[in-house]
C-alpha cells in the first residue's frame, strides 16, 4: 500500500514504534542472509534467478498483487484470473520450461489461484497426454495445437466424478467402442459418474482428458483416457456436452471448477491415448504389461505440492515474525525481575515470550527444512520420468524396470511428502494467525486467503489420509517380507533391511536417551529410522490379526514418519555439501529446533510407545530442550526469515511488510480501501429504521393493552 | 434447496443409493433418540423449547437460512444481517430472557454473524453496563433508553485497541476529568490507542461503552469505562468521533467491525459507570475493593462459547457422518474376505473403515461431553452473578467474599472451558470438511463459512493461549501454597489438595494400566486430576528455577487437562441423575470414546512422562481400544447424529440433509444456484483473446525473424 496521504498526524502521546524494533534485530543479524538463500533456493543461480522472477512479477501491472485482492468477490476473482493467465502466457512464450516451472511456483504463493488455472491445462492436462499418449499424440496437442504455449486450445483434467475421487479404478463415465463409425461414445450413465470439481470446466476448457472405462464389444477394460473437446472455436460447448459451474468454494474461487456430464457424445478413435493401449480398426484391444505407469500424471503435482508447502510456510512465519517482534503486551516476569523501577519497564515484545517462541520459530526451522526434502523430489521425478521415457524410446526392458523401481520408490516418497507437508502448512498457516491475535483475522493479514487458498491442498490430488494409507501399506509389506522371507529392501526405506536387529529383545534399548541425542542429528535420523521399523513391525502384526484397512491410523503415522525421514536426511545431506560453512552451525541449530520441536514433540507418544526415546527425555523436552533451543534460535529469527528473500508482493500482508512498520500499515490500508467518510452504511435505512420502530403497543394498534382488554371482558 | 424441477432423470445404469443407507442405519437405531434429546439439551422441557424455537425461525422468512447464505458477498451480509437484527429484536420484544438466550444460542449455529451483533449489543454493551454501573445507570441505559428490546440506541463495546487487546490495564485513551465543565474528555492520544476491532462501531452503534484510563488532577487511575454517545438520533457521527470500516475479514463478513478514533469527546460526569468507581463534582476519586469484578463483562461471552462450541461439534459431526453412511469407497478387506464373488462386492460405505471411525466417532462423543459441561458452566454463572449481585446490594460482606471465590473459580472454568472447546470446535470442522474429501471445499457443504466464521473464537474474548496461561498459572501457584503451606484448595480445583500424596515416590504408580481402567470412566476421572496434579507439580519446579513465563507452554496444557477434567466430572454426573436409564449404557460407551479417543489420545505425551498411564497401554490404545471402542459406537452413528436434533436448515448443508440423498442434494443446490446455460462466462472475451491472440512473431510486427536479421545485420 502505498499512500499519497501525509502520515504524520497529531499524536497526544508517543505512539508505539515497531518499525525501529525490527530495524534492531535486523542490525544485529550476524550472518549474510542473501547466502542463506543460496541454500535455500538450491545454489546462487537459483537464488538470483528466484529474485529476478519476483521482480518482473511485482513490476508487472497486471500480475502484481496487493492488499485490494482481499477484498475481490468471486466474480472479480475470476475475471481477474483470466486476465492474467493470458499475461503469464506471454511471458511462457520466452520462458524455457524450468524458468516457467520456477515462476508458476512464485506466482502459486502469491496468487495460486492463477498458478492453478495454469498448472491444471500444462501440468495435468498435458501431463496426462504425455503420460498416456503416444509422442506423436503429445506433439500433435501440446504443439501443433499450441496447448503449451497457452493459446489454441485450452485443457481441463477430467478424472474425479460426484461418487468417485480416491478410487480412480471404479470411475463410471463410459467410452463405447463403436465400430461402424471408428469411434468411441462418451457417456455419463447416471448423476453419480458426473465429472466434478474440474478445473477450468465451467467456462474455459476447451478440450478435456477424460477417465472413462473403455467398453469393446461388451467387454469392460478398465479406465483409460481420452481427449474430448468440451467447447468448439467460437467457445461454445459442442452438442451432447453439459457444463455447469460447481459455485462458490472455501477458497481459490478464481478457479472455474466446474460439472461435466456426457450425453452419448463421438469422438474419433485416434483421440483415445494410446502409448498403453490402443483399440485396433476393428476392435481388438492391444494392453502393454506397462499400465499400473499411466497414472503418473498426478506425481508431478504432488511434488509441487512440496515446493509450495516450503513457500507458503516461509511466507506465513516471515508474517508472524515481523507482527511478534514489533508488538508488545504485558511485562514479562523477566523484565520485571531486571528492572529497577517497575514503571519503567516497556511492555514485552511478543517474540520474547518463551510460550511464543515455540509457537513459531520451529516453524522457522521447518520450512528450512522442508526446502532441502523439496529441492531434491524435484530433482528426483525429473531424471525419473526423464529415464523411464528414454527406456520406453529405446525398448530397453531392464532400464524400463530399473525405472519402475524408481517411480514406486518415488510414489512412497512424493506421497509421504505431499500428505505430510501440505498437513503441516496448513497448521503453520492457522497458528501463524493465531499468533498474531485478534488482527491476524482481518482479511489484509493476509492469513484468512491463504488459508482458504491453501486446504484444498490437502485432499486433492490424492486425499491425505488415502495416500498416507497408500504409503504405511507397502512399508508395512515390506517389514512382512523381511519378516518372513529377509528380504532386501532398496531404494529410501532400505533401512527396513534392518528390522530384525531394532526388533528383538535385545534391540529394543531407546535410541534418544539425553538431550545430546536430540541434538546430535545423525542420532535424530537414526532414531526416525528405528521409530519406522518398529512402529511397521507392531503395525504389521495388527495386520496379521485383522487387516490392513484396522490399522489404518498407524499406516498414516508410519508415512508421517517417513517423510520427517526423507526431510531431515536430505537437510544433513545438503548441508554437508554447502559451501557457505560459516552458515552452518545456524542450520544445524534449526535441524535440531525442527528435530525436538516439530517432530519429537508430535510424536512423543508414539516414540514412547515404541522405545525410542525415554520417558525422562520427553519430560525435558518439553521443559528445557524445546524452551532452550527456541532461546538460542530468537536472536536470529529476523535474519531467518529475511533470508527467504520475500518481497512485500510476495507476502502481500498488512502486518508482514519488510519495514516492520505494522500499525501504520494497517491503519493506512484499511483506510484506503475503506475510506471513512460519515459512515453511513448504504444499509442505514434498515437500521435506522430499526433503532427507530414504533413500540410493541402501536404496532399491535393496542390490541392488547389493559385497556382494550377491560374492554373486551365487559 | 427444494425445486420445482423433476429429479427424476434419463440413467443408462443404477445411480448410487445413499439414501437407503441412509435409511438402513436409521431403521436399526436402538433407542429413542427425542429422549437423548433431552439429555443433550438439559431436560425435556429444554428440549421441547428448542425445537419450538428452531421451528419459529426456519418458517421465519427473514431469519430462516438456506444455501444461498454461502454466496452473498460481503455487502449482501451486511444488510441482511442488519434486516435480521431488527427481524429477532421483534422476538425478543415477546421473549423472556432465557427464551430469547436460547433463541440467541440456536441462532449462533446458523446465522453466527447476526448472533455476535446481538451479542456484542446487549451482552457485553449492557453487561458492561450491568458490571460496572449502577443499578440505576443499568436501568437507564437498558430500560428507558430501550437498549435491551433493540430499539432507541444501540451499543458497541470499545475494549480492544490497535496496540493493545489481551492487556486490558495497559489500553491507552484517555478520559481526563475537565472539573471547569463537570465533564470527561475522551482522547485518542496515538494511533495505537485507535479502538479497534469494535463490533457494529463502522455503521450501526450508537453509545459505545468505552474501556479508557481516568485521569483526574493528572493522576492515572487506571483503566475505567465510560458510556460515550459516537451517532445522533440521524445516525450521524458526532464531532470528534472519527469512524471507519475494519474491512473485509476471514469470516463473520457481516459483522461491521470498525474502528474509532476520539479527539477530545466532551462527555458529561455521570457517563462515567460507577459501581466501582466514582469522581465527585470537585474531583476526588473514590475507589472500592471490588475493582477486580468489574471485568466480568467478558465471563458471559466465554460461557456461551463453550454452548457455541457444543452445538458447533454437533452440526460439523451431523454432515460427516450422514456423507460418511452414504458414501461408498474402495472395497475393503474385510468385505473382500467376506465376499464369495468379488465382482459382487459394492464398494465399502466410508463409516465402515476404521480409520474414517477413529477421524469422526470421537467427535460425536466429544458433542455429548461438552453439551455436559456447557450446561453446568451456564447455569454456575446465572447463579454467582444473581448471588453478586444480591451480596452487593445487601451490602452483604460475607456473601461478597463468598461471591468472589465463587467468581474465581468461574473465571478458572470458563476460561478453560472457553480456551479449550472453541480450539477443540475448530478442529472438528476442519476434520469433518476433510472427511468430507474433495466435496467438503464446496461452500454448500456449510464447513467453509463454519470454519471461517468460527475460529475467530479462538482469539477473542480472551485469546486462547493467553487464557491457558491465565488458567494455569493460579492452579501451579495452589501447587505451590500446597506444597509449602498445606493449603487446603476450595472449588473445582480442590483435588490439588491431595499433591503431596501423588507426587512423592511411593504415590507416583500409574493410574491407567489396562484397558479396562480406560473404561472405567470413575478411574478415567481420577487420572486426570493426577495429571494435573503431576503436571501442575512439575510445572511449578520450572517455575521456581525460571519464572511463569518460562512454563507458558505447560500452563496451557493444564488448563487444557482441568476442562477436560469439567466436562468429564459433569457428563459422570449428569449421567448419574439421568432418568432415562436405558439410555445410561449408550451415553458410557460415548464417554469412553471420548476419553479414550480426545483425552488420551492426544495427551498421551503428557500423560506418560507424569507416569499416570503406562507405555504397553498407550500402545494398545491406538492398536485395539480406540478401534474397538469406534466400531462398538458405529452402529449407533446415524442414532446419536439425530439425537442432536438438527433440522435441515440448521445444518444448512447440500452434503447432510436428513434424507441422506447427497449426491441428488448437492447436484441440484449446484444447478439452482449456478445455472447452467452455454456457460460463456461473463469475462468470456478474456479467455477467447487469450485463446486467440496472434502468434508471438505476429505481435512482435516480425522484427525478431531470421529475414529481419539479415536485413539488419547487413
Amino acid at each position: 500500500m502505498s499512500s499519497y496521504k501525509t502520515a504524520n498526524v497529531v499524536s497526544s502521546a508517543a505512539p508505539p514504534d515497531p518499525k525501529s524494533l525490527l530495524q534492531t534485530e535486523r542490525a544485529a543479524t550476524k550472518f549474510d542472509t542473501d547466502k542463506l538463500h543460496w541454500f535455500l533456493e538450491g545454489n546462487q543461480e537459483r537464488s538470483e534467478l528466484f529474485k529476478s522472477l519476483t521482480q518482473q512479477m511485482e513490476r508487472d501491472p497486471i500480475l502484481a498483487a496487493d492488499l485490494k485482492y482481499y477484498d475481490l468477490t468471486k466474480e472479480q476473482q475470476r475475471e481477474l484470473t483470466a486476465v492474467k493467465i493470458d499475461r503469464i502466457g506471454r511471458y511462457l512464450e520466452n520462458d524455457t520450461i524450468p524458468e516457467f516451472q520456477r515462476r508458476l511456483s512464485i506466482l502459486g504463493l502469491f496468487d495460486p489461484q492463477v498458478a492453478t488455472r495454469v498448472g491444471v491445462n500444462l501440468g495435468l492436462f498435458l501431463s496426462c497426454i504425455r503420460g498416456s499418449g503416444t509422442v506423436e499424440q503429445l506433439k500433435y496437442w501440446a504443439l501443433q495445437k499450441e496447448t503449451a504455449t497457452i493459446k489454441g486450445i485450452y485443457g481441463c483434467f477430467g478424472m474425479t466424478e460426484l461418487a468417485h475421487g480416491s478410487n480412480v479404478m471404479g470411475l463410471e463415465t463410459t467410452a463405447t467402442f463403436d465400430e461402424d463409425n471408428d469411434e468411441f461414445i462418451i457417456n455419463t450413465p447416471h448423476i453419480g459418474a458426473t465429472k466434478w470439481w474440474i478445473g477450468g470446466a465451467a467456462h474455459s476448457a476447451t478440450h478435456c482428458t477424460v477417465y472413462a472405462r473403455l467398453i469393446v464389444k461388451g467387454e469392460d477394460y478398465g479406465v483409460k483416457t481420452f481427449v474430448v473437446p468440451l467447447r468448439d472455436s467460437q467457445h461454445n460447448l459442442y452438442p451432447g456436452v453439459t457444463v455447469g459451474d460447481i459455485g462458490a468454494k472455501m477458497g481459490r474461487d478464481g478457479i472455474d471448477n466446474g460439472w461435466i456430464q456426457f450425453s452419448s457424445v463421438r469422438i474419433p478413435r485416434f483421440f483415445m491415448l494410446q502409448k498403453f493401449c490402443k483399440v485396433s480398426r476393428d476392435g481388438e484391444v492391444i494392453l502393454p504389461p506397462l499400465e499400473q505407469l499411466s497414472y503418473s500424471a498426478l506425481l508431478g503435482g504432488r511434488v509441487v505440492m512440496v515446493a509450495d508447502s516450503f513457500r507458503m510456510i516461509s511466507r506465513m512465519i516471515t508474517i508472524a515474525i515481523r507482527y511478534a517482534i514489533g508488538r508488545r503486551q504485558f511485562k514479562s516476569a523477566e523484565a520485571e525481575a531486571e528492572a529497577e523501577d517497575e514503571d519503567d519497564v516497556k511492555e514485552t515484545q511478543l517474540l520474547d515470550y518463551p510460550l511464543h517462541q515455540k509457537r513459531l520459530l520451529p516453524y522457522i526451522a521447518l520450512a528450512y527444512v522442508v526446502s532441502a526434502g523439496a529441492y531434491k523430489i524435484e530433482r528426483s521425478i525429473e531424471s525419473t520420468v526423464n529415464d523411464l521415457e528414454d527406456a520406453v524410446d529405446d525398448d530397453d526392458e531392464a532400464g524400463i524396470l530399473k525405472s519402475i523401481d524408481a517411480m514406486k520408490s518415488l510414489f512412497i516418497d512424493s506421497g509421504a511428502l505431499k500428505s505430510t507437508c501440505t498437513w503441516l502448512a496448513a497448521e503453520v498457516i492457522d497458528n501463524a494467525r493465531q499468533s498474531c491475535g485478534g488482527h491476524g483475522y482481518s482479511s489484509y493479514s493476509g492469513f484468512g486467503k491463504a488459508y482458504n487458498d491453501w486446504v484444498v491442498q490437502c485432499t486433492w490430488e490424492g486425499d491425505n489420509n488415502v495416500l498416507g494409507i497408500n504409503i504405511g501399506k507397502p512399508i508395512v509389506k515390506h517389514t512382512i517380507a523381511v519378516i518372513d522371507d529377509g528380504k532386501i529392501v532398496k531404494g529410501s526405506s532400505a533401512f527396513l533391511t534392518n528390522t530384525k536387529e531394532y526388533v528383538e529383545a535385545n534391540g529394543k534399548k531407546p535410541i534418544l536417551s539425553s538431550a545430546a541425542d536430540l541434538k546430535d542429528l545423525k542420532t535424530a535420523l537414526k532414531s526416525l529410522e528405528v521409530a519406522i521399523i518398529r512402529l511397521s513391525y507392531n503395525t504389521s502384526k495388527t495386520v496379521r490379526k485383522h487387516n490392513f484397512d484396522y490399522a489404518g491410523a498407524e499406516l498414516v503415522n508410519i508415512s508421517k514418519l517417513k517423510a520427517h525421514h526423507y526431510l531431515l536426511d536430505e537437510f544433513l545431506r545438503r548441508i554437508d555439501e554447502f559451501e557457505q560453512t560459516e552458515l552452518k552451525p545456524y542450520l544445524i541449530l534449526l535441524g535440531q529446533l525442527y528435530f525436538s520441536g516439530i517432530v519429537v514433540e508430535r510424536f512423543a507418544g508414539i516414540l514412547l510407545t515404541v522405545n525410542v526415546i525415554t520417558t525422562e527425555l520427553v519430560g525435558e523436552l518439553a521443559s528445557s530442550v524445546i524452551p532452550d533451543l527456541c532461546r538460542e534460535v530468537r536472536p536470529h529469527a529476523v535474519g531467518f526469515t529475511d533470508g527467504f528473500q520475500l518481497s512485500d508482493m510476495l507476502v502481500n500482508s498488512a502486518l508482514g511488510r519488510y519495514d516492520g512498520n505494522i500499525y501504520e500499515n494497517y491503519f493506512t490500508a484499511v483506510k484506503e480501501l475503506n475510506p471513512p467518510r460519515n459512515h453511513k452504511a448504504p444499509y442505514s435505512a434498515a437500521l435506522e429504521g430499526m433503532l427507530n420502530r414504533p413500540s410493541l403497543e402501536e404496532r399491535e394498534r393496542f390490541e392488547k393493552t389493559l385497556e382494550t382488554g377491560e374492554l373486551l371482558s365487559r
